[in-house]
């Protein structure tokens, strides 16, 4: 992932908001990976609102830095699963910032619903 | 409307994409002076989709600038209104940048749908 | 604070990351009222980089709700700050989200730096 | 490139002010794929400020679409480019939007500036 202009400030940094924008990148290439997009998922009716979301940023990240963001998930309950986030600047391997986001698994109607089994499995 | 940390970049200066969300806010706030809410043309089942964009930048608009938009709203067809705006830095009255958006007026489908006619004369 | 349409998603809702950008204006709002804009500190050669920021979102804020962000802000040492957040919806008094930033007090070159007394006092 | 959620609007397509983002991500690839990133011509004093954009939309694009943007630059003078952009989805090969932005070439106080002679010559 390559630092836009749109998303650095006026500081010469990445405006810390967007970091959560690469955090949903990265959590729905992590579930693309492993054979359920998040689209095919809204189509079989199950949302994933973010309930919960957090970041610790230790080294600014700057327009056109190449970054890697390492995701793991992991189911917390049957409707609830928790990602987490490590952003890494290729060129010389420093961690920028760590992140977490917890999101509930809901219907249509914003009522609990349990994860699809094939997801549960995954990221268990 | 004030000139948010999150709307400029690297330069020090308001990223330029960020000028079509305020017309669009500024745009909203036209309709709803005059009695027509986007959220209630909505309900109606009309939506008011950009289909063309323009804007000219002359001053850089910077943080905690207080800006004022201009805004003037103007049927080009039922199914075809026009918004024209101007953004004005308050301090010294400089003219920052001119714009126009084009939108159709179309239903939840993407069908043409002409636009309300209470809708239509304020914006004759 | 009115939403934007440009805030919402998908979901029809508010995407998470602009919460962040709120508690922005918020605590710029709430420097601006104790008489230290952001933008004289950073004249005076204090930037407030944030550090940690963390959210929980309860009810969604959905297309032009008029929302209301009550903001507090403490110091935790003399180079470090905290600002809370509880952002309400105005028509029911909804609390739609809880938030908390940490800042760091630096200097241009990102060493760390006493934030000016008269800050100081006010936030203690 | 991948629509991000964060992207979308409540109506289920891309926001419109995103395609000038994506416009911006399109010429810093174009300008790095001829040798010369945003990033160098800023540390040799260029800045290329936009100074018009424009956009026609026909077709929305939805979230995870896979798009590809043709772009092509154009030099107008010395100290003056346009960029031309063709927004299609890979799936149909459906042109889903057209746009131009120009750019003036700056230095950093914003004085006219021409742009070096190796990149007039890549944009000629």
């Amino acid at each position: 992932m390559r630092v836009r202009y749109a998303e650095t400030d006026t500081m010469g940094v990445v405006y810390y908001a967007n970091y959560f924008v690469w955090f949903e990148v990265a959590r729905c290439d992590l579930l693309r990976a492993v054979g359920a997009t998040y689209r095919e998922l809204e189509a079989r009716g199950v949302l994933l609102p973010v309930i919960e979301a957090h970041c610790e940023f230790r080294d600014p990240a700057r327009y056109d830095d190449d970054l890697e963001i390492a995701t793991t998930g992991a189911l917390l309950s049957p409707v609830r699963v928790e990602f987490r986030y490590e952003v890494v600047r290729q060129a010389d391997r420093t961690l920028l910032a760590t992140g977490r986001t917890v999101h509930a698994a809901v219907d249509g109607q914003g009522r609990p619903r349990r994860l699809p089994a094939d997801v549960r499995e995954v990221l268990a």
